[in-house]
């Protein structure tokens, strides 16, 4: 019916909107040679703890910032911030994803010519996220292992979506008796992504290969003729 | 502008649509005498666990079915099957929220006569189910301990519209140092919710409070002049 139509019609308004504005964030990050991740998991799977970990670990190294999006309060940018390192917050109020238009405003209260990589914290939500480019070159889903080992199947638009898997907390794997991470990776080869499957805990700043991978990333941006994915 | 403008009436078209949907649903479970729970909570919070251990706990006293939301698998209807009481499996694909249709034509392939009370497990996601208005009397949001104390206040809408707040995996409290159960519960009541908040363990079988609670409810619903909530 028209109804249906007009929906239809909207919706598709909204995501070429969506992938323009995104296109032109990505136009800012590699004029400026910024490398840019989004983290994306489920409320609470670690990506705040593993950004600490992260910045602790590379502050020397690389020049850092992180975009920080949540419903509401400002605790994970406080978090960022109290490692040294600026860190943005946008609120989404009840949005359940950032989108490319509310991470162009956050890059705009940013220096990107200060930064050489820029990590974005997304809603905590294993769905709607994946459907929304921000700019960003890669996509890294972390899956906490208190979870189950069973999401990669019943949430699959997010991890078929992704570039890198990390499997967090495995320090938790001592007290949890039906977690395997071998099953995690045959989950992610069923969904036909050729992805790496990193297991780490930030607690335990066990985070070795995770780090190792940045580098790489970093290094191939800053490769020149590099392109980053579209 | 005309987008913006056309982008609200749709969406707010989707929603009177909905509620439409939603108060048919009410009415069919008023008609059946059938209290309607509707789960909610981050992935592998603990919902299907908690169906398990309910179905174990009150099969011989009520006629219990589960209607199962998930983007893909028949997993969770499987497990619930397993136990003996009837499953309907919806399979949302992309969508991160069942809503009132959907939940139609689930009750239609069930027999309402036969039910004293029909759970709803939702899509695992702290932000959009809460925001979808299915027919349920009551609406319950689990937190797993490992996701932290801190997510009723990062993830306002779903606690706020919560009638009842369960603490699940309380097992792993012994090797979690920062998590507190009394922070929960002031959280709560900084969002102006008074629903009770339960601590429970699906794994150790520790459930009573949650129990009683559904007694109770199941009580009330039967009461002459029961109003269900809006
Ligand atoms: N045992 C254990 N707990 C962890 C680890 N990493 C994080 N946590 C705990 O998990 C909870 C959530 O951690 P966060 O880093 O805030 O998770 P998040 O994904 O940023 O959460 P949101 O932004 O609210 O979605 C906290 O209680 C952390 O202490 C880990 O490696 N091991
Ligand atoms: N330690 C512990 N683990 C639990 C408990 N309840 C559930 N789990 C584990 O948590 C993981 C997810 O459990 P489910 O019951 O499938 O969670 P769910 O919320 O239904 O998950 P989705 O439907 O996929 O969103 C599984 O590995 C369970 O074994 C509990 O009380 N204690
Ligand atoms: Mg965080
Ligand atoms: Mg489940
Ligand atoms: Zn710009
Ligand atoms: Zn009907």
């Amino acid at each position: 019916d028209t109804q249906q139509l007009q929906t239809v019609e909207v919706l598709e308004g909204l995501k070429a909107h969506n992938d323009r504005a995104a296109s032109h964030n990505r136009h800012h990050f590699d004029t400026a040679g910024v490398l840019v991740i989004n983290l994306m998991s489920s409320p609470g799977a670690g990506k705040t703890s593993l950004l600490e970990a992260t910045i602790d670990a590379l502050k020397s190294n690389y020049r850092i910032a992180v975009i920080e999006g949540d419903l509401e309060t400002e605790n994970d940018a406080a978090r960022i911030r109290a490692k040294g390192v600026p860190a943005v917050q946008i609120s989404t109020g009840s949005a359940c994803h950032l989108d490319a238009d509310m991470v162009h405003r956050a890059v705009h209260e940013l220096s990107l010519a200060d930064i050489d990589i820029l990590f974005i914290e997304n809603v905590g939500n294993l769905v709607c996220p994946a459907s929304f480019d921000l700019g960003q070159h890669l996509n890294i889903a972390l899956l906490s292992t208190p979870e189950g080992d069973d999401k990669p199947l019943k949430y699959p638009v997010m991890f078929r979506a992704c570039d890198l898997i990390l499997v967090t907390k495995t320090d938790l794997l001592a007290v949890l008796d039906d977690f395997s991470c071998t099953a995690v990776s045959e989950h992610i080869r069923q969904l036909a992504n050729p992805a790496p499957v990193f297991t780490l805990s930030s607690r335990r700043n066990d985070i070795a290969p995770w780090l190792d991978w940045l580098d790489t990333q970093h290094k191939k941006q800053r490769t020149p003729g590099f392109k980053p994915m579209a």
